[in-house]
């Protein structure tokens, strides 16, 4: 421990503490040149002088002693350092520089360094409490939360509502400037440590995007559900963000399709965070397998506030079958027994009438979760025991159903039902959104994530450009199509050509001379057949040779014409971080003014693809929208999947759009008109 | 109190209590004919045989004795009933019948009546506890919270949330079946009453819109805040809603144009309820007079967070001038000074640093509130006494700047700032949006709400249904343009016609005979001369007798030709409880599929009706997008207060649709093209 201090209010002096008060079982050598012994271990006065080999270095000294630590670090032998002082890549020039040299140092000796700028790291557990949080945990048993963290005050603030709350934060990371160890590879360690069974992320801006991918990917096979708080949601939000840390805040849509795509709850505040953490963390058994929710109440105006809730949360509250109707009915004549089943008031004179209603509920299968309100109730004396004992029954009997409470009691009583398997919540609204979080982590545990390995991908030539024709003809060999267009050189050429065509067919004059085709006859559009072709084509030529005898004719360009369908854009960029990501919007200017687009990293599968096209807020106009014909929306998600496996295999594509993309009736497929593709510039390829 | 028991657990003896242990003034007569006394008083078997003038009765007795009890108050000339059973509209046609029957008794007897099925009324302040909830004040001084709600489970869900709050609910109806005395009736009596300082409502539909909205305006005219949790805002809450009480639901977005016209917050919960209202009481002074939000910070993660969220709640954290951002930094050399103010963790050491900050941020007139996080540092001993010691002295030098706090402290702490003037949250997200919404209250409380008496609305002919064109005559008889038609006998009369009209100009064939006139010559655009007219109508007529000899020809149709714009969709339409509403949006499909309407009942000024343009996601398209010239955006706003006006003066127009309204360039005005008015049959007016 560099900078060792007796004092333990101070950074340097409170890590000792917690260590000591952690009882971490290896030794601890507290180095500081001023004293003999700090909080009654023997004090060294250098790293080097320290008789023993050396594990972790932690340090808390100011930043232009930072280095020379580390470096003794390095020479000792040492496997990590810890670094809590701040002056480096926040800092300006100065600290860029001591940044770069703390990352040269650990390139060349093979130090894995956490932080700088950082609250360090600890695993409550084992005792290594390598920070000055003051946020101790005094036990811990049980699986905990793991947190990783970009900030060490955003980490403070967690942990303390965290305890607060009686949630344990068994290991946490706090990654800081990340001069060496990233955010990534911090979360991996979360995801193996077998006692870490919920995780919670603070992320300001990622660098190393494809180590986050892999983490997200591992968490999600290990059922280990992430929770983010992501900063930079809004533009005032990115500004805040980049003057903190280090960090290059990125486009944050992007972050949103990631989380998306890896079933990642984003939470808008550190309670909405932590809710879902506690949610997830005293769930017995598996999630939710779907998001039907039954709801009791002893308030029909609750249920009704409940139901809005859970709508937001995008669960449905269906009606539950007349038989258990019926049966609801008659437990309580007075109530309501469809869904919201309204128990009323009557349950202060009924106390089991709670516990029974929900056997009924539980038992008609008609949900994947279930929510009870009884309000103030749980916190009358002499009604609320026998509430709870009611309760325990029914629970005892349903352990496999995620059951929420809705309840206003004392801490001992919450925590005994919390114990007996139930979610507890005093807002209803917080509740049904996390309990909607945990059908979602459900339900993206439950995806298999394959990549459809059917789709042809070529690897583009590496050293040229594409013009539109090219690019046409890049799609067309992944699957996509693109318009026919053929040139003939005279009427028969036309007429036979016709006939290995699409039909109906346009048919233009080809001249460098004419600028106004139609004007001299040199448009003709819907000819249904080659015989059409054929004759049209002669008139052409002679309307034209009429009109501008001088003009050159280079040929005849038949077109497929294109029926009418819905315009989307499809397209893929390039992210610093993450790669290759794919994106799918309503043409025009609605794409931009609605913000209707869906985003993913590349590659998705087809059924991604499906969802993205659902997740649009136009996607009723696919969906044969006001009488009109369904569209093809199988040949949309395919030409997704398509464009996306392009980009992934070719790293030098920076961006590809298709605009518009037409989107056929169903069975008639969909047509990119026109496209582009980018290419990164040679130099910038490493 | 009839139905007055001794068991104090039971409805009718818990009011009883609650009358006793408030100290209620005057005379309490149980009535009970088992009980010679009951709580110690003495009882009477029936209404009649009380020996003393009665004011108001309580009624807590199965259903069917309800009515012969209000009959027997009636009779003995009491003013007043409260009425606790259920068993009325809420339950069928019996229940109907006897809510009919109160109805009846009240209207002939003049008894004012309360419920049935509701938790009853009180004023904690004269002890008038004429309810049954367990939620007891003890003490109530000071300006108060009033509440009112249409559900008393919801009431009393909200009552013991305040509690727990130290939130004082002074008084409170719940209104529940409404059987006479209505919601917006009720909520007019807390808008009197001179110790409510702030209003919460809970609501599940609306009957007598008139009364409601005259109760919000004499708030918003009082400066008294209201803040409203109306279920229903999804289909599946107001499915619930339904079910409940005897409400009909009505459209939930009309209740949303009414809230936004008269600075109603809407609540999502009643958490969010409850943080606005004490957010609004605990205000010194007047609220924040615009949305300029400046933060204080102990973390940069914690401003990014605190910025997204602010961002999120409509408020903006611009940057603070270069002079104070030099001050700021000189103060705390590592921080960020620009906004998010970041003071780092050296608060810690130098615990005035954050009352120092806040002098410069408040002396610098950048912000309309402040925002102080220093979450952990609020419950540390020894520091958090220095750090509020600083406020308060920051504070009494900037006494009318909203300042709020993010802290985690004990109640007692969080009770010395709260009356320190700060208002004091644990999560900041909660604490911003409560902040913009004191915004928003002090935004309207401005407004002068006077209607334009400028517009020229006439009073339609009552007894005749409208054509097309007579639909457009009324339009321009309200200063909306509309697209200008002649009619020439000859091509003499269209030169002549022409030069009174706003060129250039269409010139169509008109005739019975003629289908597609522009095959025959019948069509011809964009002429800009009456010689242009002259020529084209003569070369037309002979076009049209060469090419169909036999058609009758009555005459050539002059039309102004439209130039191209920005199409809305305007309308009004007759809401069952709040009469007339008015609404703008984009034409076309998107109107329908992102929900992009602007709603306000009307009449609107036109300062609002600017509001609702802006409103619009798709104002960006009125004003310049992508390099197009600015549309006419004052005359949709015009055409806005004069559809509104028509509607309000005209009660039998039922709607009124302008699709498409086209807006031109700026200083080219707003052009109906086309337009329906719907007026309602005959029989339906009284």
């Amino acid at each position: 421990m560099v900078g060792a201090s007796e004092d333990a209010t101070r950074i340097g002096g409170r890590t000792v503490a917690n260590l000591l008060r952690g009882r971490y079982a290896g030794p601890i050598f507290p180095i500081n040149p001023k004293h003999e012994t700090v909080q009654g271990l023997p004090a060294w006065p250098s790293i080097a002088e320290v008789p023993h080999a050396i594990d972790t270095v932690v340090i808390a000294v100011p930043e232009n002693h930072v280095i020379p630590a580390v470096q003794e670090a390095a020479a000792k032998g040492a496997r990590g350092a810890v670094i809590f002082s701040a002056g480096f890549n926040e800092a300006g020039p100065d600290g860029e520089a001591r940044q770069r040299a703390l990352d040269r140092i650990s390139q060349e000796s093979g130090l894995r360094i956490i932080g700088p700028n950082c609250l360090g790291v600890y695993n409550a557990r084992n005792g290594a409490w390598l920070s000055f949080t003051t946020q101790f945990q005094e036990t811990v048993d049980g699986p905990t939360i793991g947190l990783v963290s970009q900030s060490g005050g955003s980490a403070a603030h967690i942990l303390k509502l965290a305890q607060q709350r009686g949630l344990t934060i068994g290991t946490f990371f706090t990654t800081g400037n990340e001069a060496d160890v990233e955010f990534g590879e911090a979360m991996h360690a979360l995801v193996a440590d077998p006692a870490t069974k919920v995780i919670v992320a603070y992320i300001e801006g990622i660098r190393n995007g494809a180590s986050v991918l892999a983490a997200l990917e591992a968490a999600r096979r290990a059922r280990k559900p992430v929770i983010t708080l992501k900063v930079g949601r809004t533009q005032a939000g990115a500004l805040a963000a980049a003057s903190h840390t280090a960090s290059l805040a990125g486009e944050d849509r992007v972050y949103d399709a990631i989380f998306r795509a890896y079933g990642v709850h984003r939470a808008g505040s550190t309670e909405e965070l932590l809710d879902v953490a506690q949610a997830a963390l005293h769930s017995t058994g598996n999630f939710p397998k779907g998001g039907r929710l039954g709801v009791a109440t002893i308030s029909g105006g609750m249920g009704a506030q409940i139901a809005d809730a859970a709508a937001d949360a995008g669960l449905t509250t269906p009606a539950i079958d007349m038989a258990s109707q019926a049966l609801l009915k008659a437990l309580c004549p007075p109530g309501s027994p469809r869904n919201p089943v309204d128990i009323t008031a009557q349950l202060s004179t009924d106390p089991d009438l709670l516990g029974q209603s929900l056997r009924i509920m539980a038992g008609s299968n008609a949900f994947d979760m279930l929510f009870a309100f009884f309000g103030v109730y749980a916190d009358v004396p002499g009604l609320s025991d026998k509430i709870r004992e009611s309760l325990v029954a029914f629970r005892a009997d349903y352990p496999d159903i995620a059951v929420g409470l809705g309840i206003i009691c004392g801490e001992q009583d919450a925590k005994r039902y919390a114990e007996g398997g139930f979610l507890v919540f005093e807002e209803p609204a917080r509740a049904v959104k996390a309990m909607a979080a945990l059908a979602r982590f459900e339900s993206c545990f439950g995806k298999t994530g394959t990549v459809d390995a059917t789709t042809r991908v070529p690897r583009l030539a590496d050293n040229r450009s594409f013009n539109e024709a090219e690019a046409k003809d890049v799609l067309r060999s992944v699957g996509i199509a693109i318009p026919e267009e053929k040139i003939a050189r005279d009427p028969t050429e036309a007429a036979s050509l016709a006939g290995t065509m699409k039909l109906p067919l346009a048919l233009k004059i080809v001249s460098p001379d004419i600028l106004h085709k139609s004007d001299v006859g040199g448009v003709r559009l819907g000819l249904t057949s080659p015989q059409d072709v054929l004759e049209a084509a002669g008139t052409m030529l002679e309307a034209v040779g009429r009109a501008l005898p001088e003009a050159g004719i280079d040929g005849l360009l038949l077109s497929e014409m294109v029926p009418p369908g819905v315009e989307l854009i499809l397209g893929t960029r390039r992210d610093a971080a993450f790669g290759p990501i794919v994106m799918i919007g309503l043409g025009g200017v609605t794409t931009e003014l609605f913000e209707d687009v869906a985003i993913r990293p590349a590659p998705v599968t087809l059924d991604e693809a499906h969802v993205m096209l659902r997740e649009l807020k136009s996607y009723p106009l696919l969906d044969g929208y006001r009488g009109d014909a369904p569209s093809d929306v199988d040949s949309a998600a395919r030409a997704i999947v398509a464009v996306a496996a392009l980009a992934v295999a070719n790293p030098r594509v920076e961006t590809l759009e298709i605009n518009p993309l037409r989107i056929l009736p169903v069975g008639c497929g969909a047509i990119a008109l026109d496209a582009v593709i980018e290419l990164r510039s040679q130099g910038t390829l490493s």
